[in-house]
């Protein structure tokens, strides 16, 4: 067999979703995870029980693997250099992931390629904050004082955590308790979130899936309508010619979601990085020719890439989360006779209040159509809807 | 967890896909194989070693199952009775699957139904099968002695083994070497063959795909068209709700393929049934709004099933057979970049000259163009086209 074995560091729900894409294309996969409950565990024959902090472990696991990849942007940077100098691929590669891992060096590095991004600085205490605040005194959304501003730790936050809205320099104090880097950010007026996903292979083939809208509730994604609907055809061509570049001038090999802002004034500005796989390219797995999973999977081995064009006219990804009521399955019942065609993807989690357990993807042709039923099953898993 | 353990018997292929149709649903899927290397046990976690002819094997591997399916038909019937006497559900039941186990009685419970099957009869020796051959004689395509007369094994018979096409009486000889009962057939003059998939659950829910053509070549699937290319709109309702009925008389659970002759009189003879996924419903991966694995998935476990129609105009499956060159995995490049929307499946076995080891998948609105493409790309990885 020259079949190759694909190392994935990380047992969560999109390693778990790399696996099924992997399956049909026979190569070997392998999982370092935390635990053997983990959403990926469950399902991969292959797993070591590990801690990818532990570089001894990380060590242990590359040998034998093709290639290393991520199922989080966890691992420490000097572990991956260790695992290049040992010869093994590690993809995305650390001096492209470190983006995706330090918001700060994310930022000074989009400035320098004149990406655009949300006005932002290093700040180390309170006092700067209120000096960068000043700055922005006077803009729409602000006041004088140029307050309301974002604080952001620059390592460690997702889903809304790490993050700060801040409406006073008294309020500016929390985020400096924890004693690292922090990132001031301008409170960005902006009428919706977009997301434009890429994959980029190493030998620089990349291809674009069409800009999705993101809707966030509680700092949580909750809806990706794809396409963004009503989205100007030269703003979404920006969009994604902007996500292609980063990924070139960053060198991304595998997916990159760019987490967009729709400004209120027509432009997009770059919110966040995420270099893998990514809630708002879900819908792909039924609603493109080729999957986000699949896509990365080719990329990170240097294949040729899959065909990213939707297969719908639209496609709705809503996210199933934890509600009080912990039995999914038997909600299955109601959901499936509903909805013939909803498409539901569950990671094996167990149900806690608020935690992304699954999320299900509709398609078809009349987008209020398409978006109800997605939002109907994910709220009748989670329990919210009993009807 | 309040989710269902599905309980599969069998490494091969079969259970590969359907354990990668089940992932999304989060059900538990355990796997009872024969060795560790089989395809299925490659890419799943909860995996028993085990022979499935061996009772107390069996019983062990279904003690905390929900369920128990089946990757193939060669679990003796009376183990199947044991299970079900310990309280385990069997789905397909052995009642049901003893007609995909013996020829003999599939035929005797077609004709009390009143299915067309090709003419058929259980003969002891050589002379019976002349006489079973003189009835037939004189019709077209047959010689006056009413030769040649099909003869198969009533058990075992896969994939053209355990079938014999015999002109002759001297060679009918060969068949009842091994002691084993012996059906003769009609040969059937037939245009080309059809093959007719449904999916019925516990609770007499069903579903019908559309009616494919499958192309032989060497007695083995070779392509797979669907729909079925010029097919009379009321035969192929003919067809689906022959299959249908049959799914129901014979109290099938999950999936059924019956695989059809269409003859040179425009009639519809029924030639065998499998009663699990098959080769017939590959396609469905790629082409169906849900795929024959996942409505299995969901047959067997008494939930809704999921919506069979097709998601394109057009979708044409080809078998990739081993051949002399051992390496389809440097293959993937010239296939991926000649075709990025092509869906390769492959199973995770050693190549064999002969031996099915995947398959490729292609949709589209145009059956030249997408038959060109799956064709290519299966003689690409075989290596009997190299450019």
């Amino acid at each position: 067999m020259t079949f190759p074995v694909v190392g994935m560091v990380g047992g969560g729900q999109l390693a778990r979703m790399t696996h099924e894409a992997g399956i049909p294309l026979g190569i070997r996969f392998k999982l370092l995870s935390d635990t053997p409950q983990d959403s990926a565990a469950q399902v991969v024959s292959d797993v070591v029980i590990g801690d990818y902090r532990d570089l001894d472990t990380l060590r242990d696991f590359a040998r034998g693997c093709d290639v290393i990849t991520f199922d989080h942007e966890h691992v420490p940077t000097e572990h991956l250099r260790a695992l290049e100098a040992d010869g093994i691929p590690v993809r995305p590669g650390p001096d492209a992931l470190v983006h995706a891992q330090d918001k700060g060096v994310m930022r000074a590095r989009l400035d320098a390629i004149g990406v655009p991004c949300p006005r932002h600085r290093i700040v180390s205490d309170p006092g700067d904050v209120a000096a960068f605040a000043a700055e922005l005194g006077g803009r729409e959304g602000t006041g004088t004082d140029g307050f309301p501003v974002v604080l952001k730790t620059v390592r460690g936050g997702y889903d809304g955590k790490g993050v700060w809205v801040v409406d006073s320099v008294e309020e500016a104090a929390e985020p400096f308790r924890a004693g690292v880097p922090v990132l001031a950010e301008e409170k960005v007026d902006f009428v919706r979130e977009l997301a434009a996903n890429v994959v980029r292979s190493p030998h620089g083939q990349a291809v674009a899936y069409p800009v999705v809208e993101s809707q966030q509730v509680n700092g949580v994604c909750d809806t990706v309508i794809a396409p963004a609907p009503d989205l100007d055809e030269a703003l979404a061509l920006k969009a994604e010619e902007m996500a292609l570049r980063i990924a070139k001038e960053l060198d991304v090999v595998g997916h990159l979601a760019v987490e967009l802002f729709h400004t209120r004034d027509g432009r997009i500005l770059v919110n966040e990085l995420a270099m893998r796989p990514h809630n708002s390219g879900h819908w792909t797995q039924d609603g493109a020719i080729t999957s986000q999973f699949a896509n990365h999977v080719r990329a990170v081995l240097d294949l040729p890439l899959g065909d990213p064009r939707p297969r719908a006219k639209w496609t709705v990804m809503v996210n199933v989360l934890g509600g009080d009521y912990p039995d999914m399955y038997s909600a299955y019942l109601h959901c499936m006779a509903r909805d013939p065609q909803l498409k539901i993807h569950m990671y094996g989690k167990d149900v806690k209040p608020g935690r992304k357990v699954g999320h299900v993807n509709t398609y078809g042709d009349d987008l209020d159509d398409v978006l109800e039923r997605a939002r109907h099953a994910a709220g009748y898993l989670r329990g919210t809807i009993t009807e």
